[in-house]
């Protein structure tokens, strides 16, 4: 019991220390009357829809917890309803606090880039904590509760839905509303980004936040709880339930917790180092502080489940230098420093065309490194702990995931301070401090994406070791050899699945940006003195069209997850349901990656292009990187991210109704 | 030995009728001197190309015919040796015979519409039929002089790494050339295509013959005789050397023959019928003829090996099915009549990033339907005839090459044709029958290129059941579980390996493109008197310089492939080794699909435009179009149809070095 009120402090002190970072930014210099005036446009379009989405949700939600009662019991039902409700509200608070955040470094962006990097990442940090501290609270105290692996897994199922409504709602919404404002008012009339004549502006703004924020928090919310419960569901299947297997992941999330909060010291700003310096030096501190807090945790441990220390704790460091692999390959092909990025610049000088080739072809060649450093994570973890080793990697790669939030979300909270500027009119300077931070905003948030789309691969073979696990236990041998048909098409669907995910969420975008595009026309149109400024535009009128038609499309391919799984395990059993489970693992590895990082390598072309390389802006070459950057938008903020929390949907669905085939 | 009579008459058969439509195309109307000479510019240049193609492969063959025989014995190293042969053989065939009937489809183009088509589908039939026909030859005399399993995966093993190399070279020439030509000519310097003016315009059409013709040839001649010789393989390992088992296969494909030079007098343009349903006819006689004549070789043998005659003849009939179920969807997703193709025309209107994401999203659409149709056949054809009706299934699909081969390759050339036409200045009228068999030829490529990855993945399928099975001969147990952290790692490791592939080829397309460019520029610069048409541009250079490149790139990816599995082979083992084969059966299947329909029907959302629709030629719409028309290019003819011969080169690799590693 000791143990559970240290992880449970643990999460504690992560929520305070939430707490005192909101009151800190509180503090902070009050933003002008125009700034806050936006702001708060923006925060009522974004509570507008979050609440929208989430009516949505609670329909489907409903539905589920009833059968789920019916079908597994209530202990399983209480458990979706508990991880269901504690995503949303992580999605909420990352939302509430950004949308607050962004006037503020507006306001600071007119004095320093230091303080607005300060105040940005203070921002991000509150919602990474209040993630982090609520996911370990919800588990531990869930599991105390009621002490039943099915229901974990219930838990894991509810947070796992609802971040896949939430990132594709989120992305669809954030990438129409953005396509929608720039091909009108860009493109067509001329004006420039984030200008308050364009009707879609506060929809664009509104975007940032549903997408990159609430859908984010979501994610990585689902992320670390599933990662965490799967962890305790198999050494509770290994090792016959014994206490030591299930608190181990969450002590060394617990551990996680305390070195990212002891981390955030060292993210400064400093003299002559980049934004990204600064960063790094976060998450490097952060994975030695955990490497250390490993070791009395582990050494204690590992002895009562009948391993040797070496065997667990070499599997944790993989795991934190996995992600911190993750971070320097995706900061390489992201990077306006690095060759990639410049090579799509240069291939953007012969034409459209060329720039789309060439970011597809980064976007395949950032899977190779991945690929290669989580196979060797694999077999080496493997080696050492068997599959709780793995297990035991993929918790301490999610261990810093305070951390990998606080470094995302400070991307949308200084995209919206720019914005907010350009529509308050403020001067160039201010703005060019937020744009600095903008454009390291792109690859941050590619590096949370392939550590997000990393950690589910390890997550969901943690996952499918639970489920093979359960086989066992229940007495049934099943082989699930590749020689075996069934598992070969299971392979071929479960691969089809991130098929589906991104190739629907790619045509959403353009069917949703579609009707953004008609209502800014016609409001240019029929609004006498838009341009002028004479006349405001109605904006609320896009925020309402994108809200409905964003969570319109999230329906249908979620539909196809949790049913496809459910249609195959029944149907052709249960050996087939396990290859779909890998085929979705492999298939949905390479899709996520190089759509995640291929969309931030054109994104951060474009932007090496605007620094006035090959022309500069309005160049020919620019108007290619448009191009590719617009591609890459719902490659990078719609269907990839989407990914992630798909892999592991399919994964628990199969887990809860393993019981049920058998 | 009767049996052997009847599968290599059939085969010279096949050689007979490629050898009476060629003197039948020799007698048609010889073609004006102007013709003939472009003509026979572009089979110089063609022909040029191949010898130093021939010559670069011929190298790394050597090499590796020296190490077979010293690691694998005489026989495997002769039949290497012989199918590189063969497979070079096809190439150069495919090469000449279209080179030679490009200039008399052009000269028929300015009597009728109907004599061009049949004309130029003479010509497609010519390579067809030499294909099989040389195809059904090699195997079985070989197999006849040998009697040796591992050699007869030698003669695969040589087939499929000419086929890789000539599916890369002349992918990126082709593509290259082509980007080079129209980034120059249409765009800066505002000619038309095929514009006698453009220095790069004879390497362009050089190109249409080394990628579609030589490429296509030996990629279909390898994907015909790998699947034949898995079968024997197979068959053979599994009803321990039964030669029933053995000569099934050969004589399937022997049926597939004379049904496919029977149902060749059904392809004849009707006088209200389109092109395609000319071809329609031709594909279903060919299936009905070959499922009648299945039945007396299936009920004859079937029982000798066990198995009742619904447990091969239905797996027959689903490779038949199977074959014009990807005919009918490819056919659906690339056709300007239906809707993918008009709404990628639809999202050019909103501009060039619109029009690239939705034939993305259509290329990843386009998997489902034969995800879930390959599916079905496994588990039928396996659940009936085993591993072997699987293989039957594989068999029988290919059984049609010949006459999928014809409808293929009368697409370059009538491509070619109508570019002849244009630099000899003749009417637009003439010009317009050309073009109209070119939309088709659109098509009819993606559906080759489809069945062709769907034929590799069956065989593929075949080849691993090969490999197991080889395994278990060998008295050793692998039970190649989804469990097992060595078969993840081989996933990973083996799902990478089509994106290498298609990321190198489209950077190397890129690269080999910018350097024509470049030339271009130059002769347009330094040349004087080009644009008035007073001095001739220096064909030859351009000619010369993408022919390097192409080479140059060709070999480094291809190593990739080759050296990999044998790595992860005797690193990390068998296991390892088997799962990276499925591994890469699993991504290639939907990357080679979505690359090989999206590319198509880009293309022809161009053409549709073109037609008049939204806004026609030069519209803004058009142009975006044409932008989506470029990206697919290296898709659909250089990346895409690469995948095809590397899921069997590896994949054969692994059942060569299988002894050598247990």
């Amino acid at each position: 019991m000791s143990l559970y009120i240290f992880v449970i402090g643990a999460a504690l002190l992560s929520v305070v220390y939430a707490l005192v970072v909101v009151w800190k930014i509180q503090k902070s210099a009050k933003p002008t009357e125009k700034i806050a005036e936006i702001s708060s446009a923006i925060r009522e379009g974004a509570m507008a829809f979050l609440k929208r989405e989430y009516r949505t949700i609670g329909l489907v939600a409903a539905v589920i917890f009833v059968l789920l009662w019916l079908v597994l019991g209530a202990k399983v039902a209480l458990g979706f309803l508990t991880g269901a409700v504690l995503s949303a509200l992580a999605g909420y608070i990352g939302m509430v606090v950004s949308t607050k955040t962004n006037a503020k470094v507006a306001e600071a962006s007119k004095q320093s880039l230091k303080k607005s990097f300060g105040l940005a990442f203070q921002g991000g940090s509150v919602t990474g904590f209040f993630v982090v501290g609520l996911g370990l609270l919800g588990v531990s105290i869930f599991w105390l509760l009621t002490k039943d692996l099915k229901a974990l897994a219930g838990l894991g199922f509810g947070a796992s839905l609802i971040s896949i409504f939430a990132r594709l709602a989120g992305g669809i919404y954030t990438k129409a509303a953005d396509v929608g404002a720039d091909l009108v008012g860009k493109v067509e009339q001329g004006i420039p980004e984030d200008d308050p004549r364009n009707p879609a502006v506060i929809a664009d703004q509104v975007g940032d936040n549903v997408g990159d924020c609430a859908g984010m928090a979501a994610d990585l919310f689902e992320t670390y709880v599933v990662t965490i419960a799967a962890t305790m569901i198999l050494g509770s299947l290994l090792f016959a339930g014994s206490s030591v297997a299930l608190v181990l992941p969450l002590l060394l999330s617990g551990a996680g917790i305390v070195s990212s909060i002891a981390a955030t010291l060292f993210v400064k700003l400093g003299k002559k180092q980049g934004i990204m310096a600064a960063l790094y030096k976060g998450v490097a501190a952060a994975a030695v502080i955990s490497a250390l807090l490993f070791i009395p945790i582990i050494s204690k441990y590992s002895q009562t489940i009948g391993l040797d220390f070496a065997n667990l704790y070499v599997p944790s460091l993989i795991g934190l230098a996995l992600a911190f692999g993750l971070f320097l390959i995706t900061d390489y092909y992201t990077s306006k420093k690095h060759k990639p990025v410049q090579q799509i610049a240069e291939a953007s000088q012969s034409g459209h065309a060329t720039n789309v080739i060439a970011g597809l072809a980064i976007g395949m060649q950032s899977t190779y490194a991945p690929v290669v450093l989580i196979s060797i994570s694999i077999l080496v973890s493997y080696w050492l702990g068997g599959i709780y080793g793995l297990a035991v990697a993929a918790v301490s790669l999610l261990s810093l995931t305070g951390m990998i939030i606080a470094m995302d979300s400070y991307g949308p909270i200084t995209d919206n301070a720019a914005g907010i500027l350009e529509m308050a009119g403020a001067d160039a300077k201010s703005r060019e401090a937020a744009d600095a931070l903008d454009s390291v905003g792109n690859t941050t948030k590619a590096v949370t994406k392939s550590v997000a789309i990393g950690s589910a691969a390890l997550a969901a073979l943690v996952l499918f070791a639970a489920y093979t696990q359960e086989i066992i236990n229940a007495g049934q041998n099943m082989l699930f050899s590749l020689s075996n048909p069934k598992i070969l098409v299971g392979l071929l669907l479960g691969g089809l699945l991130p098929y589906v995910v991104a190739s629907s969420a790619l045509r959403a975008v353009g069917r949703a940006g579609g009707k953004v595009v008609e209502e800014v026309r016609r409001q240019f149109k029929e609004i006498k003195g838009i341009m002028e400024g004479a006349a405001k535009p109605e904006y609320g009128k896009c925020v309402d069209i994108v809200t409905k038609a964003a969570i319109k499309e999230m329906i249908l391919p979620t539909m196809v997850i949790v049913v496809l799984p459910i249609l195959v395990g029944f149907l052709l059993g249960a050996e087939a349901l396990g290859g779909l489970l890998i085929g979705c693992i492999v298939t949905g590895f390479f899709v996520g990656i190089s759509m995640a990082t291929g969309g931030g390598a054109w994104d951060n072309a474009k932007k090496y292009i605007e620094d006035g390389h090959l022309g500069g802006k309005k160049s020919p070459a620019h108007q290619a990187a448009v191009t590719g950057d617009t591609v890459g938008d719902p490659y990078k903020d719609t269907a990839g991210p989407a990914i992630n929390p798909m892999i592991k949907v399919v994964n628990i669905i199969a887990l809860l109704i393993i019981s049920l085939i058998i």
